[in-house]
């Protein structure tokens, strides 16, 4: 077991857990004769700036552009700690950058910053493209993030992924798919409360609806969100759920909402919110996935006592973790390599079901629904998959359809 | 010699000259025994963040703020190239964090810009604060860039450096220290043309100033500088200028100017400016310092011819290279390790005589001014100076003075 004191010694040690290397050795750097100084700095270098400005588009050639992903966060809402400042959030965007590299090999560089206004943050972000492949938004607060996102997906010309909407939406898709196939239950008969309308809610609800999914119920702090409840609500993305959500108009507390319901999906934030009795008021088979940190909304134990049949976390100490890190490196290296501009929610569902699909029917168990975060199969797997679905897309518009 | 083709090349290969790699091993991070993911990630990383929404200083301990440099560039004057955009400013700014890795063992992440507006940059670099432990201004137009750098100095955390403004200053300076020791000259007795009046220009004639230089004349594309043309000039920089240089209010063109001169510094962006009549219309055993790149504004062989005694340029296939390379790492290490707030001109004029003195006796020559980039006393010797001329700064403040 790893403590407290673990942790912040290992980050006193290290000193950060990233550092920039050069890809050019420093052995003939110097070397009057080979003169590689005057090949990547000046006067040689004048040469490959030159022929940029004359085709911008030969940064990805000459540049690291082509692997660079700027992780953006301002601080706002840290893991389960929220507005803690971009100081904070720090560390955490340096281990994310870890798992860029050793997963993704990709050069992940956490860019905390000091600005909280969403016009600020868009500007921002517009600003650095010349020199990043792609941008992986982090750790914003919502609603202001969904807006941000919506915008920058529109305003940039480097595709932007929102790791806690998009990411977590995948993964979670990916792990609902395989539990349905354990426990024969067809995604379209199904019935999901999702405890939790911020970006992962918003994100979850998406990827479901584009999955086939036709009874959604999403709840906030004041309980099921319905269309009658529209007039009352202040950001746009909730409103979007309100209408396009909840067909039986089901009103009430979670605890109303989870009667009967077939599956729980809990990103509220909000630590032990589920109790025994609300997993037993929920219909056959329920399959509950208490997905907050650090404290998920009901412990594994707890549920399965209550007649959970597969209950998944967002914690690496219990079975099943429902872990981005399975899908931002492998999405981000794909949409790098592949150039593609932006996902749609058709892509990230083939994602979701490709990652699915990699737990073969021999080893999918109640404890076991999606592939490990290092399964060595996950980049190809992801990336043939979105260049599947990029040429469909391409088929689909040809065909004007 | 080296081709553009090889530069072209090179790049071509590299696909970027500098990455981020991990400072933790990939062997055991997904072992559920050792669980380093555990550590450097969630769940482990929360109680790090915590700490540090406790104590915002301990980014320097639990990242590696203590060791990133930011590059900011917005493209507006990249080396002779002029106004070529961020993108063509990126293979550049790469090549300065290759030196920076080599010669200081920095982490310096270049952030080629997007974004033109002086507000917007200033904005955009007390953003990043989180994540920097210096930024380090590049390549922007004057006189846009030395309202930013003074902005910066002022409203910043951490410490900025104008490599234009305060490295050439510094490596220029080091240069005539021992050009004037080789000629036995001192250097409240000369007068110097300074030809250029954009960030070079400034600094230089700053350094020069508190350095003790009485009689300094600055030149820009209309003639000298001088108290009677202030009403006329539009910035405060070159109004300055106007005011503090030019004792004698000498006018007319850098021809004019040259008349008598003990020393030029061309930093004027144009070649072939000065030609050997000028040269030997100077005072005796002239000094020239042709540092425009890539073309000086008169090539050593001309110059020596026409009479000059020592000569230098900002080009490594010449002798006597005016290099900011010299300075740029072992300044920021210095910064980094000191965590000194700001330069002053006088810790410059500091670092510049310890530079100056580190070519002993025995090795000075009319061709050898300098130390080479890559000797490897200069981290400690800057940063030894820095460190003498931080104490003498706060002895001084204890004393009221």
């Amino acid at each position: 077991m790893n403590t407290k004191d673990d942790a912040i010694n290992l980050h006193r040690l290290l000193k950060g857990k990233i550092e920039i290397q050069n890809r050019v050795s420093i052995d003939n750097i110097f070397d009057d004769e080979k003169g590689t100084l005057g090949l990547i700095y000046t006067p040689g270098v004048a040469d490959v700036a030159a022929e940029i400005s004359k085709n911008k588009e030969l940064t990805y050639d000459f540049t690291s552009k082509w692997n660079n992903v700027a992780i953006v966060c301002d601080g706002t809402r840290v893991l389960g700690l929220g507005n803690v400042g971009p100081e904070a959030a720090s560390p955490v965007m340096e281990g994310k950058s870890v798992l860029f590299k050793i997963l993704g090999g990709i050069n992940a560089f956490p860019l905390c910053i000091d600005m909280k206004d969403k016009e600020d943050i868009i500007k921002f972000v517009k600003a650095i493209q010349p020199v990043f492949g792609a941008i992986n938004i982090e750790d914003i607060e919502s609603p202001k993030v969904l807006e941000i996102v919506e915008r920058l997906h529109n305003e940039l010309q480097i595709p932007v992924f929102h790791d806690d909407q998009h990411g977590t939406a995948v993964i979670t898709l990916a792990a609902l798919v395989n539990a349905l196939r354990i426990l024969h239950k067809g995604i379209s008969d199904i019935r999901v409360v999702i405890a939790g309308a911020g970006s992962a809610g918003y994100g979850i609800f998406r990827i479901l609806q584009e999955a086939g999914c036709r009874n959604i119920v999403v709840t906030d702090s004041i309980g099921a969100i319905y269309e009658d409840r529209v007039s009352g609500i202040d950001n746009q993305y909730k409103r979007e759920i309100a209408v396009k959500s909840n067909p039986t108009k089901l009103n009430g507390s979670l605890t109303d909402a989870l009667r009967g319901a077939d599956v729980f999906i809990g990103v509220s934030g909000k630590g032990n919110i589920l109790n025994n009795e609300m997993v037993r008021s929920m219909h056959n088979d329920p399959i509950v996935f208490a997905l907050s940190n650090p404290d998920p909304e009901i412990l594994p134990y707890d549920a399965l006592k209550a007649g959970a049949r597969i209950v998944a976390t967002g914690r690496s100490d219990f079975a099943n973790q429902v872990n981005n890190a399975v899908v931002f490196p492998a999405i981000l290296r794909a949409l790098l390599d592949l150039r593609v501009k932006n996902l749609d929610e058709a892509m990230l569902v083939s994602v979701a079901t490709a990652i699915a699909d990699m737990v073969d029917s021999n080893n999918l168990k109640f404890d076991y629904v999606i592939p490990k975060v290092n399964d060595p199969r996950l980049i190809r797997v992801v990336s043939d998959t979105l260049k599947d679905a990029i040429g469909k897309h391409i088929e689909k518009k040809k065909q004007g359809r």
